[in-house]
């Protein structure tokens, strides 16, 4: 692997072999801008494009004014050769021996403000949203929180194996990393059991995270005109991780019969950088849905079956107001029965039209045993069976001033390819 | 009633009480812009206001930019009062003993420029829509489908009449009236008593319209600030019709447990014309829920509970391929259980953020009774039963070629504040 002239920390999920997109301001700067993540520092893209960074990529200079842009949404609507140009540019400016010192490494006015160390770098959105669907493929997810509900012996649905059960979500409150969470008020079943069942208006107390990650939409379809399955990885820009935030009381008396709505639009949350498909390429990995391919319906069966999925791992720290730190669950993304690809053939076979800037959520991503869960729903045995924290304290769902932090990184040291993290505080409920 | 001096025909919906707003273009003129319907012609608001037309509106000119965007968004964003002012101007500038004669009447070029027959022009969706969320508060709807699926004693869910029941639509599938719709493909059950269960790839079989209200929301609310009951209709800009195509084999197999997701996002059907929230302010009207606000959440209990819905007579005409036209059904907007204030102010109690152009569906208006309902699946009795149509034909689902048309309207001849057509015709599936 290329080492880089600048100095990146070995433990940084942001090396050579990462540079993925956000967007960002800065105190001195507060237009938002598009910017790679390197080590500790931001690369604006704004500031190296204006000053003739892409000089020596002939290609790209006619659309560099897509890097004068507040989202991502020209840069990914550019497409997937595009996207791989400018990445691997990119490296090429930044490795030791780039045959471009003069674009960035010796313009010390340049570095000066161009390079901003992401310590002083505010993050944003990175893409303009237009719609936001939730799948549900975490296949050990599913069945464990069937289990709860119905039991093992009928915990997955019948459709649960034949297509990737998904949901519309909310965009508007999609956010990034770092924003606070108001815990929602809403209407729950004080108790259940109770005839009639009358609800309570009342904050939510059994507020939970879900593990995820997500992937953005580089190139839509026009309405009509499903994605074949083999085309579907052309149509994504990259990925983010994401806590899709879950009040499950709420959920549990609203989301009959037609699925959740007030238990999940309060908040979503990404991470800030998007990690191109490509710099996630030699992570490929065998997911669980290999086994069955065969058996899918032909619009679902992938030319690379085996490897359709991501090694990515995954883990969930929760950290209390005190301070303490508790590792609460380490997983892997290759705990998933459907990929992205998949999720856009399904998507789009009824014609339904993706566009640029389109989230695609993978559901929560849970192994099968304790410590690899991806919601507290899980690990508390549906709220049942309190989880020891570092301090000795106890948790069933989150408290006020709780953070949740997720993780993920691929890779190796010193050549990590990583999403930074995913964090998110929850502020009380609201006095309504 | 006031008088144009313009001829505008009896039965026309759009009479001087209405001045519905929209967004049209014309072969001559291709630029989508703002307009208003007056019987039979639609008045160009980007040519109006560019020839001095609000010259006579003050506190209305610094905004009059807001008539030469592509869509409603930025006139819509302004406000309930400036909609208000707005409306009231271009009535009196219409009506016959104007004071303004100068701006429109006499102005021969600008009458010719400005006037365009409705038969010339194209519509185009009125708003950008951020998010789209469907409601279910059609009271019989959901009771008569709970019969279906559940029996009568099991046929509304426990929540039902304690909250708007509602889910996230796709808001890039929201199409205008006139759009070709393509049946979609999908995964379908055959015999849903086989064991174990296995989905054929197939064109829908159960291809339905619903017939439905929506509200496009004007301003929205910062994420974690909800929206109080008593100011939520501050937050609506006016009502369209809406055809929430259905696809009810796909829905059956999928829904289970996250609800809808590719038996609707393939179309959704609106008209083009936004009937404004003032001038639907005559036809309040006392809907299904009334007599239970006694017992509602505070959050949801409404000052005007006994007039918060509107009498809207609602049509639906199916036409076949060979030219009959059939009407379906009768029924009325007052067949709802929750008004849109209501929805609003439950979408938004967890602090879920509103954005303008946001759409708000009602979900399937029904009747109690044959002959008044808001779905083929409701008329066939899930099928069951084949609805003859005018020439003699059966129907229980659309076939290809057929056409939808739906129709609302409130007050009388002469005077009808109405919507005007909701149509789309059916297209064979893609061979996938």
């Amino acid at each position: 692997m290329a080492t880089s002239w600048l100095s990146i920390p070995k433990q940084s999920p942001f090396s050579l072999a990462n540079i993925p997109f956000g967007i960002i301001s800065t105190l001195s700067s507060p237009s938002p801008r598009p910017a790679i993540a390197i080590g500790d520092y931001a690369l604006d893209l704004f500031a190296f494009a204006s000053s003739g960074g892409f000089s020596k990529l002939s290609s790209f200079t006619p659309h560099i004014d897509v890097f004068a842009q507040p989202t991502l949404n020209a840069f990914a609507a550019l497409g997937r050769p595009v996207h791989r140009q400018v990445r691997e540019y990119i490296q090429t400016i930044l490795k030791s021996d780039t045959p471009f010192p003069e674009l960035l490494q010796s313009n010390d006015t340049l570095r000066q403000s161009a390079l901003i160390p992401r310590a002083e770098v505010t993050n944003h959105l990175p893409l303009k949203i237009g719609d936001y669907t939730d799948f549900y493929a975490g296949l050990n997810h599913a069945y464990n929180v069937g289990v709860l509900f119905r039991g093992p012996d009928d915990a997955l649905q019948p459709n649960y194996k034949h297509l990737p059960v998904g949901y519309h979500g909310r965009a508007s409150s999609v956010v990034v990393s770092g924003t606070p969470i108001r815990r929602p008020n809403g209407q729950i079943l004080l108790n259940p059991a109770a005839t009639p069942k009358l609800p309570t208006f009342s904050p939510c107390k059994k507020l939970d995270i879900e593990l995820e990650l997500a992937a953005f939409v580089c190139r839509g379809n026009s309405l009509g005109e499903p994605i074949p399955i083999n085309e579907a990885e052309d149509h994504l820009f990259g990925l983010v991780l994401m806590n899709d935030w879950s009040a499950r009381d709420i959920q549990a008396w609203e989301y009959v019969p037609l699925g959740p709505f007030n238990a999940k639009n309060f908040a979503t949350t990404i991470t800030p950088w998007v990690v191109l498909m490509d710099a996630l390429e030699p992570f490929r990995a065998r997911g669980l849905s290999a086994d069955s391919a065969d058996s899918l319906l032909p619009y679902l069966r992938e030319q690379k079956a085996a490897e359709s999925v991501y090694d990515i791992k995954l883990e969930f720290d929760l950290k209390t107001e005190n301070g303490t730190v508790t590792k609460l669950s380490k997983t892997n993304a290759t705990n998933l029965l459907w990929s992205f690809p998949q999720m856009v053939a399904h998507h789009t076979v009824t014609g339904c039209n993706l566009n640029t800037g389109d989230l695609l959520g993978s559901g929560t991503i849970s192994g099968a045993e304790k410590g690899t869960l991806g919601s507290l729903l899980e690990s508390s045995d549906g709220g049942k069976t309190p989880i020891k924290l570092a301090d000795g304290e106890e948790r069933v769902f989150l408290q006020d001033g709780d953070e949740a932090m997720l993780r993920g990184v691929c890779g190796k040291e010193g050549e990590y390819v990583g999403f930074g993290e995913c964090v998110g505080k929850i502020l009380p409920a609201l006095k309504l």
